[in-house]
């Protein structure tokens, strides 16, 4: 299975400013393709710390993706960051200017705005049908927009370009009680079922406490056995449970 | 200014199954004190990624928060990895032991339950008034629950053991247009206003094309002048804006 790496630059995010969307939509998409997200790191707009990010993680995984900083504004830095973590220059993409001229009046395509037709030499661009200013791949790094809406068109224009494996599942119990209950049963299911990965995660729900069971693997049989397993446990003590609707 | 990290350990916000919220909450309320959150990491449930991301970024920062992986289950792996980061053992604290043994009768304190009162020795706890189970300081590095609630709650509890500095301040122009308008006129208030912090950040609302304009710094003077320049940008350019609440 790929594993892939989500950086996702802004320092909104870390502020607390913004709540970050675009992990959790990369997690679950590239998760149906069989692309693992093995790590996220939210860091800030900064030359050197993008930089070194990107080429730090650009070495360990399989693919990674970056997520905000390619507009027209002055911290705006990812495209001349991404360019020097690759060691090349920045060209002019005379394609996309054109594409621009049929959006913009020449007098509204400043320099600013020209900005987003400059990409690292050897880059591969990839469509935004929404605000037309192109991501790109450079080797197994895809740079995309902040904006979710744009980075989700952009990943729709970018993920055949993915080689990934046999996509992960997932079924999800509910179980109306504490962890500390299920606990020892749901340790002992989980060495049982080594081929699948078992987490539990407490909630608090409209008032009730409650544990999501949660069983993920690539093996559908795997995959049924198991829950199979948890059902029974939560059954055997007693406790009322459903199964949740997942992928 | 204090520097802060925040890692989040959970497979389960990796694969999109959880949207985490904690990093928002720490990046706003640690800002009011004047630490700053520099980068925040999500990482898998995985022994030797905790013990290596935490040993880096302890390293790294005045300050690390850590969420998620405390609980009873068997995924709950963060404390054994934290003790190995700070090469001691883990200890059984009878005080929890004694207050577990007012909130459950004694037949339902088993082993797992039992998991959660044990700290790396050395640990200060940190106390958690909704279920109990304390999270604890080991140095520099805090160990917090992944539910948002209990983390929120055991925030409060520590927050006075930290050392910040003169919080940051910021101060938001709403503007209903495109971020390449205003790009140039922008980076040029950057320019003479260095003090402060200008971030722009394009978003559709209500059907609205718009940029908000984040002004950040410690100095109020510093953000009332710069502030004002960014209002006069706009309004110069006969843009419809309004101020919005903030900070």
């Amino acid at each position: 299975m790929s594993k892939a790496c989500v950086i996702i630059i802004g320092n909104e995010v870390l502020s607390g400013r913004t709540q970050d969307a675009n992990l959790a939509f990369l997690g679950e998409r590239l998760n149906e393709i069989g692309v693992r997200v093995a790590e996220a790191r939210v860091i800030a707009d900064d030359t050197d710390v993008i930089i070194a990010t990107v080429n730090e993680c650009r070495a360990r995984y399989d693919y990674v993706f970056t997520t905000g900083g390619i507009g027209p504004t002055h911290d705006d830095i990812t495209s001349a960051a991404i360019a020097r973590a690759f060691g090349v220059e920045l060209y002019r993409d005379q394609k996309i200017v054109d594409l621009f001229l049929q959006h913009y009046k020449p007098e509204e395509l400043n320099e600013e705005r020209l900005k987003m037709c400059d990409f690292p030499i050897g880059a591969s661009l990839i469509e935004n049908p929404i605000s037309k200013a192109p991501g790109y791949q450079v080797e197994n790094v895809f740079v995309l927009a902040g904006v979710p809406v744009i980075m989700q068109a952009m990943y729709e224009a970018l993920k055949d370009r993915l080689v990934g494996g046999r996509p992960m599942h997932s079924r999800t119990v509910i179980a109306y009680t504490g962890e500390g209950v299920l606990a020892k049963g749901l340790g002992a299911v989980q060495l049982v079922h080594s081929g699948v990965e078992i987490g539990s995660y407490p909630f608090f729900r409209q008032g009730r406490l409650g544990s999501a069971l949660v069983v993920r693997g690539a093996d559908e049989d795997a995959l049924e056995a198991a829950t199979k397993a948890v059902r029974d446990l939560v059954e055997g003590l007693g406790v009322e449970h459903h199964d949740e609707l997942s992928t």
